[in-house]
């Protein structure tokens, strides 16, 4: 099951010590002439090592195609991709060979499979998502000749939230900061909130808001496959993430329906609604307007302090990680969030050809 | 695409106004006696005119099986079945006819496929929930065999909210009152709730809180097919989703990394953890704790009331609806939280088969 | 595993004694004009009882929608329909309960389920081939909108062969005898083995071949997905058949490439092959040649004569089987034959929108 | 659309003339001690230049692992693998950049994606069948822990045909000669039949036989994913292929039931049937019996002869290939075979896991 997506398909690959991450993409349009300098791009915004508030293990990552393009053009067949492990120091996980460490995913693949690559967390290391970010950034780029947008920013980050809604932000200015906060002052206190809890050895969880501009009314599967369940399964795929709402939200739980229903009116640019809690998607289906939606992620798992708990053997051990960590993913969780969400678009992009004999 | 699974699959099909809803569930496995009067009992949860605070509407709603049934016993093969529709009023839509209502789906379906049956809202209707509660009451059978059990109940309506966690409730309460709410106090808050909003013509939001338990350490797919993001994507395909959060949820994006990883121990009944802000899911994969989480529903957006909108053909009208609608969904959509979390957790079950050659 | 297709797809259910035989179409373009007789036309060609040749039960199988269709037109929803089981002589069965039929599937079903629906055949039984004819019917329809017909007729009944290629017959005569050959003379020897093997208690195999016209270049999906691997895969799954060829096929194998290659020609219809042993498909994509293929059955399992077999209980016994038989199955698989192809060519057409941004 | 397989899947990347051949095994279960050298020896029946009647290039293909094994063992996570290119004469595919070659794929390529990369068939290159032995090459090693064989042979070159059944054979002598007979005196026929064809400039086409041993009873879906109808699909999958047929095949379509019926009778090894027309499968599912079918392969398209043909513009021209191409891909299409009915083995080996609630 590391497969992604029904017509626009990543199949990814890859353990954090292992020969490197990659993934296939299979479902992409022929045609597309595809700008690499783009895909690494997002894979600079991912990247450890970018500043002082995230990892310092540097890690050069930049995508290597081995097929599906020629000429520059995507040919309409799989689109494999490596981007190749370089950094790794997997000595620095030999005292965790038998340890389940708290939060962890040790001791439920464990369970599962019998058997765990010990090393960086094997095949759960949040290393993987870089597949998901070089496919999210093929799917902008098909996104983009449709006129679709799709910006993420940090929203939240521990206690220190941004009260503006995404409207009233410059998205332009996102990448001004470290943090990923399109708002200066917002970005300060986020800023410091990280680095306070790196001093402490700890870390800090927080969210991500993303706007998505451009897509047409009519996109989306009505019942099961509705455009937020599926935009939602994605987010709640990536690692960390504890919950999603779109549109109003879990706000919009405590408002009445006249309060919360969003009036019609037809404008110069067509049928519009007055407000926009519904989030863009009514009835699972993209109503025209700008769809939005907000991802919570936990505090990263991994403290550099002391910790009880358990080994294989059902000991109770102490446990003191070293090494290079993140005290907080959100500022690299951004482009991971834009890319998840690209692919879904695209895939309801190609799902909308199919709705009508001719559509 | 309505179908949903992948090895426990439903695909369901039915409009508000057509012959029936119904489904057929593949990939049950063979040999299990099936107790329809537990099935019965979901719809009956679900159905509409069970109490004051939902719809009038009288829907005699019951389950009839048309195939995969041989004395009593699943045969491996697809299992069809229906629940007729009985009591459509058709007329009492006739003049919604071209009408988009406010925050339904009326203009996207009709931008999406051309066309929209438009009596009783067609196949957007909540009455297409009704073959979700049968496979899902199916699901709870198979999970039965293995001990597990799956409980919704309502945690908050509008701005009540049940301040207890689920493990302070007694959650065989919560058939006691018509809100599902298994604290005796807040149930008569939120009926209050309500039922002011009914009198005002208006309709009000709310959660479901749900818990399983028994699920073994080991189910769930660790990357994008993470057990929660299953379960996840499994709620937001539900009408009126705008949420879903679960373990420590959006609180947990708060909170620092000392406080919300949860320590490993060993106890009497082998490798637990002390607190449970992971949900009982870590990595995508459950741990053998209880699982829990949260889900939040919008307000109906049908009102009682007068509301401005456009027609087809763009012009702005008011309608002023009548017809017997529900306040709130909150009460019957209990079942259905459960009916859908029973199918993912099905399907992880029968997944957790293929880990290893001899599981 | 009861669903056939990936974008036009049909889920099934139904056994022979079971409520009745049907399905779910999902995927099927939205705002198509159904017609219904068409539909119950094909029914008619495969259904029993339609001449002496074919077994004498007489079910006046009908199609009975029950979702997806308003007003005439299918609404992009699902398509539910039932063909309700009427003539079902359970207690011809009764006898046969713990028999193991030679050549039937009484013993594999029991060692895969545990668990066998004796009667008729249960799940078995080819009265299941009517979801398929269903669905195909709908298919039609919609190739019918890009002007393509999917013809079939019986090419072989026991020994007795038709020596002529598809593009020497007058299809449009195929249903002017019972045994749907369009040479009379051919037709009238097939009739007579049917009945010589029916007069003896006997049975005969044969072979359908099947011819689809108006296929754009371009359709087809180039690995594993070839247009005729699809086609293959929709053939062997019809109860009874044998083996499956295209274009040259067997014969095939024995020509040298000099002989086989099909020279490319510019017309003033286009490009086009001088010859069509590819059988319009090159590289597992059409060509815009005709797509012809064959399908061979194997003779009726069941006998009216004694036979030596075992019981659930290893005994090996005695049976002389009564009932109401086909002595052959061929003349009733015509219609199932097109249906599966109809079928595969809606999938590939709705996949061929999938090849280019703006395809 | 480039996946193969439901549990056990193959996703496939690579063209003749890009980086490499490769993909990723989705599905396999953790534990499995994997020997490497099986996988090349595999590759090495399959490579080009192993003998005077294959194409005299030399590929020296061998399988690079890039993720999903660990300490010699499979992690249940995705095994990502390529085996690079390293002898790719891309020049000698510049005259036919704007060719449409005869019976290849150049047109219909172009037809459905718009675009096509020449250099030695790109996608369509037999080369893509790497991935499948690779891929085949483990599944025989999770077949072989269930005491599964999986053994295929040529049986037919042009007019040479090997008139013994597989059961009169030894077939461990497959590998003795290099057209891969088990039959010595027919394999030198075979021989110069390939030889008298190269000379000629021509080429010729075939038949491979395959047999698998050691299926217990009951694997196979009943309705649409008949075990014989998934290996029929696989085999039409592999270029070339023409026709499949599985037990008695097309024979059986000229005999009469109480010839063709298999009388089940009760040994010391349990229930048998006394003949084996079924192919080791009844009603899609396996019984236990030797499961045998046959492969139609066209004689290669690429002849070193002048021959009439169009171009892209439309322009009727004369091409006169050189290179290096086979007279004959039978001998190398033998590990192909096994390879695609080990996948659908190993698929229908997991899904027999599924059908009751505890097997």
């Amino acid at each position: 099951m590391n497969t992604f997506g029904r017509l626009f398909r990543l199949t990814s690959f890859g353990e954090s010590h292992g020969a490197g991450i990659g993934g296939i993409i299979d479902g992409c349009p022929a045609g597309l002439e595809l700008d690499i300098n783009l895909i690494n791009d997002d894979l600079v915004r991912r990247k450890p090592g970018q500043s002082k508030i995230t990892t310092q293990r540097q890690e050069p990552d930049q995508v290597e195609f081995l097929s599906g393009i020629f000429e520059g053009k995507t040919q309409g067949t799989p689109i494999a991709f490596v981007v190749w492990n370089k950094n790794q120091h997997s000595a620095d996980y030999n005292n965790l060979k038998d340890v389940f460490r708290p939060s962890h995913s040790d001791y439920t693949y464990t369970q599962k499979y019998g058997i765990y690559d010990y090393r960086g967390g094997g095949r759960s290391s949040a290393r993987e998502t870089i597949a998901r970010v070089v496919a999210g950034a093929v799917a902008k780029q098909i996104l983009a000749v449709k006129g679709i947008t799709v910006n993420a920013y940090v929203s939240q980050v521990g206690r220190i939230t941004l009260d503006k809604a995404y409207y009233e932000l410059d998205l332009s200015r996102t990448e001004e900061n470290i943090v990923r906060c399109p708002d200066a002052e917002t970005a300060e206190k986020m800023i410091a909130c990280i680095e306070a809890a790196a001093k402490n050895r700890d870390t800090v969880g927080g969210a991500v808001t993303a706007v998505v501009k451009g897509v047409p009314a009519g996109w989306g599967e009505p019942v099961f496959n509705k455009l937020h369940a599926d935009i939602g399964f994605a987010m709640l795929g990536i690692n960390a993430v504890k919950g999603f709402e779109y549109g109003s939200g879990f706000e919009g739980a405590k408002m009445s329906g006249s309060e919360h229903n969003d009036v019609f009116i037809n404008t110069e640019k067509g049928i519009r609604t007055k407000t926009n809690n519904s989030g863009g998607i009514q009835g699972g289906i993209s109503n025209g307007e700008d769809i939005f939606f907000r991802v919570y992620f936990k505090p990263v798992a991994t403290l550099l302090k002391e910790q009880q708990t358990v080994n294989s053997r059902g000991d109770e051990i102490t446990i003191n990680p070293t090494g290079r960590h993140d005290p907080c993913v959100l500022p690299r969780a951004v482009p991971i969030v834009e890319a998840m969400a690209a692919m879904v678009l695209t895939d309801h992009f190609l799902m909308s050809k199919l709705n009508t004999i001719d559509s």
